[in-house]
């Protein structure tokens, strides 16, 4: 939408957000494109999760994550609180509702870097707020080379990332959308594509009802 | 998708076509919209309605549709031949089922142009190949002057037309999409962006499944 669109939807209409779910395989590319996504568009933000896991070097809590305890991970469980959760390599991810659901209904949209055991639960408690793709490799051999060019992980932790390509592969069925990177300007203007589209859908667009109204007086 | 990206796809996988509806009150620019996505778009073919109606001048049978009378469009029918049809001020129209599904399987899309009893009928036989927009107009005013504007409707016509628009208006909410039509290159843009979204969906790309099984090779 060009700016003046915008000005004038802002003035009259308010969208509801959606949730942008980005799954993939390590090494995939979804956290380029994660990012270049944020930078590129000013109405969606970075789901911001919740973690057990201990802050890498640089990481900076309530930016990158929120970095909780297990002791209080398990409270917002029990709680409620978490709009999705899982663990991965003895670590516990979650997101929590409230900021999400506060953002949705000012029509901000919100970016998920999860997988798909979080697609699923996202999907159960909030199907029609939700987009999700699934981002393919175009090679294993390119998938395991892109894993090595991260010095972060060491070699223990790229073997079993390795080792869970296999399963993540296997959910691909459960996405709305399947993008394949093998150019990452391309796989980029899909993840654009699929986004812009689905702002447009019917149920994100509440003004409309009053709208009509208004056509036929 | 670049034309590196498209030989490629053509080499090793075919995707699904879809049915693109749009649909709107006569007047809001919907057919202005079709004619340009059809210049636009190489791989979108409008769909050919027959029509018990009698041709305009210098409407071709077979290209803009095909003229049949009121006996054959029953046998028609009866014999289950149409993916939908409906009757608009006399007239009968329907959409033939096979050559449409012969586009889809090699992966053409079809273009529709009609309204919501059409619409309807397409997505109780064919749910998952239909993306369905619905065009709203920005005003009364300017639906009526764009009436007018078509020398080709006498005033009796134009006139039931106008009375028609409340109904068609009140279709709205069955569609999946809605693009107000307030700008046309800009409405031309987001009907460009749901169907390339719409290409994207997972179950129009028969081809993941056996790449997927080669990925995990």
């Amino acid at each position: 939408m060009n700016e003046a669109g915008k000005d004038k939807q802002a003035a009259s209409v308010t969208r509801r957000g959606l949730m942008l779910v980005l799954s993939s395989p390590s090494g995939a590319g979804k956290t380029t494109l994660s990012r270049r996504l944020l930078q590129d568009d000013r109405d969606i933000d970075l789901s911001i999760s919740v973690t057990t896991r201990k802050p890498r070097p640089g990481e900076i809590d309530g930016h990158d994550y929120r970095f909780v305890d297990a002791a209080k991970f398990a409270a917002m469980v029990k709680n409620d609180e978490l709009l999705e959760y899982a663990e991965v390599f003895g670590n516990r991810y979650g997101t929590p509702r409230e900021p999400v659901m506060a953002s949705l209904k000012t029509g901000r949209d919100i970016l998920f870097d999860i997988d798909w055991q979080g697609t699923q639960q996202l999907n159960e408690k909030a199907r029609e707020d939700v987009a999700s793709i699934f981002v393919l490799p175009p090679s294993i051999v390119e998938l395991e080379r892109r894993l090595r060019m991260r010095a972060q992980d060491d070699e223990d932790v790229i073997r079993k990332r390795m080792e869970k390509v296999g399963e993540e592969l296997s959910h691909w069925a459960e996405y709305d959308y399947v993008i394949l990177n093998d150019a990452l300007d391309r796989a980029f203007a899909q993840v654009r594509t699929v986004l812009t589209a689905e702002r447009l859908k019917r149920h994100r667009q509440p003004w409309i009802s009053s709208f009509v109204r208004g056509l036929n007086k």
